[in-house]
């Protein structure tokens, strides 16, 4: 099928919730409301580490209003957290290990009681000494977060693939440089919320946003001691995650505790204050680079070293580990490649999962890098990445298997129609010209479910229902899913409706992260439609008189290839499949996992972990004012192969919301932490995320050609390109003033400093 | 596989929602409450017969907190109805039909408010002359109920088998006798109330009391022309049903109408004297009996005529006049048979389906002549029976194939059991003891409808999720569904969570009536549950390196047969099957209907339309106060055949509910109607239901074989029974008083009166 064929697939389509959610009808988690509802606060640590002594809360209890008061000591199972090897949260602790770790909370009968009753809860406290520096922390003899935790290191990952020494020796060039990248907040426009109803007959109930019902259930099952079959975790309308709701959050823990301690359903908001300093953070990371190349440019080995400051819970840091390393090898061929990660333990908030996790830190060092290697040998950025781009059919020295790549056409075209040859180098003007490729995972075989399913219903009057597990944050998945089911049945989208992400009626889904969710819930929509749509040919071929393979479903009718007059409507046969005593159901089921994937070999790490891989380059055009060293980014050239893509204006969002991310990453966002571990900017006011008068021109260029696995050929295209964004502006940046900032963000004060270092070196 | 092979089939298990229902946890209609909601109240009819001229609401709407009120000009689409060839209705009149049928409805803040308002609304009406009686209203001339139909007969139905004629020709000895029956009313313990939510989106949500969710789906859509997948329609707990709530009833749609209008959620919760006089009744019939015989007591040919009221609105007559007929032919061998049905409009509350729906009017003829034969030929009652009892393999002369059946067994059972030999013909004692027969349909191939579907979803942790389009009642189906699924995986009922009756989620099931539930959601969970035990076999198989048929699912373990110490527990399958990277989601599905049926045909309505029949005798016995005319049940044995018993618990249930409401009918129920038509008795004061005191002693004789067809060979129970109690009782008071009452209910005056005429005439 070329897209030509399709009706469905590959147009320019509003979100199928779009009007609900500007009109309102839409509700959230903070939306909902139950009869007898309590609120709930959560009390937090003041100190970066300390050991709770005891809590008084006999004058909270005392207040009016207030219906229960919990600590660490009313935990009733077990720790949770993502990775089973490291799981260290309770939701409520007995040990702060940052400022702002939750110690105890109250429910009472409204949010400014609740409020008051946590500043009457007395805590006595041992202070214990801290660690904020993950190199400190690596150190013999530094306080320890976790006790069982030697010199704080919670994950580490080693690769090596070839022979990087001999690569180095066979190298004509060899560069080390060193870049670091800094906290950052996933900015969701919707802070956490929960509503936990536990009744009497041990049944508890969910609504929460999350972009894993799954995980939540099975964290809450093990920190609960609750069984998952008694659990069910609804996901109403999220604004947003990036990543940073695919874990379970102390306050929901907390939220069921209260309801199951008071019999009363209870909800909690947390402020944008907690949202910022108590949630999850970009990991901060300091990387080293080391690239050897040949003189025309040819990367023979690299070697690259993460470390990380993982704050005080381990979070999905081995993944983030792993991901750092493994992403280094998806844009470029790299014979022999070492990698060294190391995550540390610190008394700071927890850094997590966000938008092109693990990836984006190192892509910064390893494209600011390229760029520098480009003006050591002379040759123009564009063509060393070219030199070494990812061909489709390659594989990598590490196993991933790249059955579709359109990078060379991707730094072709962007740097084409950006006009990269004219702009590039254009000493004095201030205005600068820089570019930088990336490449992802579309969904990753690392641990827990890798499947996702759904399950469809076609009603009697011809309008379908498709269950899936897939959780949309506002990225579009229910319209896709949608997508998939119109485009094989011939529908339209109104036709369908789609139900997600509830634990108890929706097939399991991991849950929306690692770009997942278009390629697999699509590819399980797509077995689950194909069944139905086999079942209603079967009926319709018998009532047309003709071959189940010649019959077509378009525009609500089946009809005989050719005869377009011996058709039957769509909804006349559902009726007539379904009703009338024909004893017959119409239903389709699909799971699916990529068939062309395994584990990384456990010793070596030597594996194809995903079903294909995303690519991209990027062209930045910044204006520098050498006198304030503002940095305006007037526009960014994006040259996409997410494969097929699905939905235009799904897709330019992502592309344009990946950019606007990445400009904030590359400029103005930063979590600022004081000598105690205290972010002293957890607010908007403070913490500059761009908004729509900072953003650029972005121009999508679609280069992808159709993925073999992915459904219809689509690949991802979450998370990929926000890792690129970054270092397209800072080497647009260096194009344009010649200074290199290799520590994150940006800023005026940096851009000055360095170019007051240059004019006193020159 | 015997009852002995089972773990969790054939056992004594309360309902899984046994403890919510006692505790206050399970949530009926009326205890839900949604932000804004408004309360709806009806403005019914005062006339029995009159034309809507003008509605004047304008002294309701401005009465404070009046938020709409609504009239049958607002109804915007076409009528509804259970059968298409008979959709009458449309929630509000422009024409009234009987006292109480709805012209009007407000929607306001609280439900004072609405009833206040109801009271202010101006109603012109042009009286228009109206008919009560069935026979009346099929004369010429009398006044049309509904235009359409000429002389008000809404339906009939003829069956002719065999040679009626040549029958009674050859026939020894021939009785004909009248016998008539009450409307009554279902009693159930939960009025009718439903919660309806429309938001901007176009999405109507309905929290509903109902046995169909999937009914008041299709005939919402028809009435309020919005598509079914813009509707979802919630079964929340449904305190009983009895045949009463398959239909949609007009609040439903009036509190669909009042959301649409209003915008916000609008309640309407049914009064008791609603619930009774404007919803649904059974259908009073005359019943007309001609049966020949030879003399040793063998039927030769049998005659019915039914003339049923049924009041304003067709509801479901088409089946219950096929219903009237049809089981006639299941308890006994009738190898000539003729039957006519005429169902009439009349100007009264509107008759409908109800617990043995059409089979205990004629019933209750058939088997009170069967003894009047008995005794012109001074045989045995039970013996009579006995000679013409149905026997497995018969396939009656119309077409009905009963693969099952042990109704001798259970004649010789009960009989034995109860001491009939002893305890008959005790003339002067006032003790007297008397027996019927009956048989039902395990569902029916009728209209609509005909398949069950449920979903399996296997959770990590081993628990499993049952997604059932079926609806439990109070009935047990959910526990039922549960039993299946744990009797298969070898786990327990509190493994099972069974979602059910949400349109939105659970596969499309027509309902609970017909008896249809255990027989065909039972079946499809049986497909659905034999689908996860093969994945998870292959699993197991391989873990155990064992072949898969070896394979015994039990305790919660599977293990290798003979091998107890080679297993896994079922929770680690579970997890090994579905985690760590498998790629893979356990998931069954499964639709059934019975294969072994077919339409009746459409000219001699020949067919076989149910997969499987019950049988059963009872045998009551009573004591009579000749002075006052009261009667007492003391005690009624039942002799069932309902296959393999699923839930013993479950099954003493049916068994005691039925006989009860059989003892009800017999004796005390009766809805008194005025001359205008106007229901006198709406209330549980005026109209007696038995209560405990009222209870007879009731033994429960399982002498059922299983079925070929039934899940693990079970038939139904939940209807058949009670069609033979009210005989049973009518004939063992003829033998303590020698007093036949041919007109239900057995009141104490006609007893009385009867004897009186006896003791004149003798």
């Amino acid at each position: 099928m070329t897209i030509e064929s399709y009706s469905v697939i590959g147009k320019r389509l509003p979100l199928i919730d779009g009007v609900d959610k500007v009109s309102g009808v839409a509700k959230y988690t903070a939306d909902l409301a139950l009869p007898g509802m309590l609120m709930g606060k959560l009390l937090r640590s003041p100190f970066p580490h300390a050991r709770v002594l005891n809590v008084d809360a006999s004058k909270a209890l005392a207040l009016p209003g207030v219906r229960a008061v919990i600590t660490g000591a009313d935990i009733p199972g077990a720790k949770y957290g993502y990775f089973r090897s490291r799981r260290d949260e309770t939701g409520l602790t007995c040990k702060a290990r940052y400022i702002g770790d939750p110690v105890a909370a109250v429910a009472a009968v409204d949010g400014d009681t609740a409020l008051e009753a946590i500043d009457l809860i007395k805590v006595d406290y041992e202070e214990l000494p801290a660690v904020f520096d993950p190199e400190e922390a690596m150190k013999e003899g530094a306080p320890l977060v976790h006790e069982e935790y030697e010199r704080n290191i919670v994950a580490t990952r080693e690769f090596n693939f070839g022979d990087i020494e001999e690569g180095f020796k066979n190298s004509d060039h060899i560069r080390e440089d060193r870049f670091s990248s800094q906290a950052i907040t996933h900015g969701v426009i919707e802070p956490r919320a929960t509503l936990a109803q536990y009744d009497t007959s041990g049944k508890l109930t969910i609504w929460t946003s999350t972009q894993s019902p799954y995980v939540v259930r099975r964290d809450l099952s093990l920190v609960l001691s609750i069984p998952e079959g008694k659990i069910r975790v609804i996901k109403p309308y999220v604004g947003c995650g990036f990543g940073g709701k695919v874990e379970v959050d102390p306050h929901q823990v907390v939220a069921a505790l209260l309801s199951i301690k008071t019999g009363k359903p209870v909800k909690i908001c947390l402020t944008r204050k907690e949202e910022i300093s108590t949630t999850r953070l970009r990991v901060p990371m300091r990387v080293y680079v080391k690239t050897g190349v040949k003189k025309d440019g040819t990367i023979v080995a690299q070697y690259v070293k993460c470390v990380a400051d993982g704050g005080a819970y381990a979070s999905t840091s081995v993944l983030l580990m792993y991901n750092s390393g493994l992403t280094c090898l998806i844009p470029y061929r790299i014979p022999n490649f070492k990698f060294d990660g190391y995550m540390a333990y610190t008394n700071k908030a927890v850094g997590g999962p966000m938008r092109g996790h693990g990836a984006n830190q190192p892509r910064f060092a390893v494209e600011s890098q390229l760029d520098m290697i480009a003006e050591d040998l002379n040759i123009d950025p564009a063509e060393l990445r070219l030199k070494n781009a990812t061909q489709a059919g390659d594989t990598s020295i590490s196993g991933l298997v790249f059955n579709s790549c359109e990078l060379s056409k991707a730094i072709k075209e962007s740097t084409r129609h950006a006009g990269w040859d004219k702009k590039r180098g254009q000493k004095g003007s201030n205005l600068g010209i820089g570019l930088a490729c990336g490449g992802f995972v579309s969904g990753a075989r690392i641990a827990g479910h890798t499947a996702s399913g759904s399950n469809i219903l076609v009603n009697e009057d011809g309008s379908v229902t498709v269950l899936t597990g897939s959780s949309d944050l506002g990225q579009g998945s229910k319209t896709v899913v949608a997508q998939v089911v119109a485009e094989e049945l011939g529908l339209s989208l109104s036709d369908i409706t789609v139900i997600s992400g509830d634990t108890e009626t929706t097939p399991i889904d991991p849950g929306t992260f690692s770009s997942r969710v278009t390629f697999y819930a699509g590819n399980a929509t797509l077995i689950a439609v194909r069944e139905v749509k086999e079942q209603l040919a079967k009926v319709a071929a018998e009532h047309l008189e003709a071959n189940k393979q010649d019959l077509v479903f378009h525009s609500k009718k089946v009809f005989v290839k050719g005869s377009p007059d011996r058709s039957i409507a769509f909804s006349e046969l559902a009726k007539m499949a379904e009703s009338l005593g024909q004893g017959r159901l119409i239903m389709g089921k699909g799971y699916w996992a990529p068939p062309n994937t395994q584990f990384p070999d456990r010793k070596t790490q030597y594996g194809n972990v995903s079903g294909a891989y995303s690519f991209a380059c990027q062209v930045a055009e910044v204006e520098v004012d050498p006198e304030t060293g503002q940095v305006k980014v007037l526009k960014v050239t994006v040259g996409d192969d997410c494969g097929q893509v699905v939905n235009i204006l799904g897709a330019e969002g992502q592309v344009e919301g990946s950019v606007v991310m990445g400009l904030g990453q590359a400029l103005t966002e930063n979590i600022i932490f004081a000598e105690n571990g205290e972010i002293m900017n957890p607010s908007f006011q403070e913490y500059k995320i761009p908004t729509a008068k900072d953003a650029c021109d972005v121009v999508t260029l679609e280069v992808g050609s159709p993925d073999p696995i992915g459904p219809y050929g689509a690949k991802e295209i979450g998370e990929g390109l926000l890792i690129s964004t970054v270092p397209a502006i800072t080497n647009a940046i260096y194009d344009a003033i010649g200074v290199r900032i290799t520590e994150l963000p940006v800023t005026p004060e940096k851009i000055l400093e360095e170019l007051q270092k240059k004019r006193k070196g020159s």
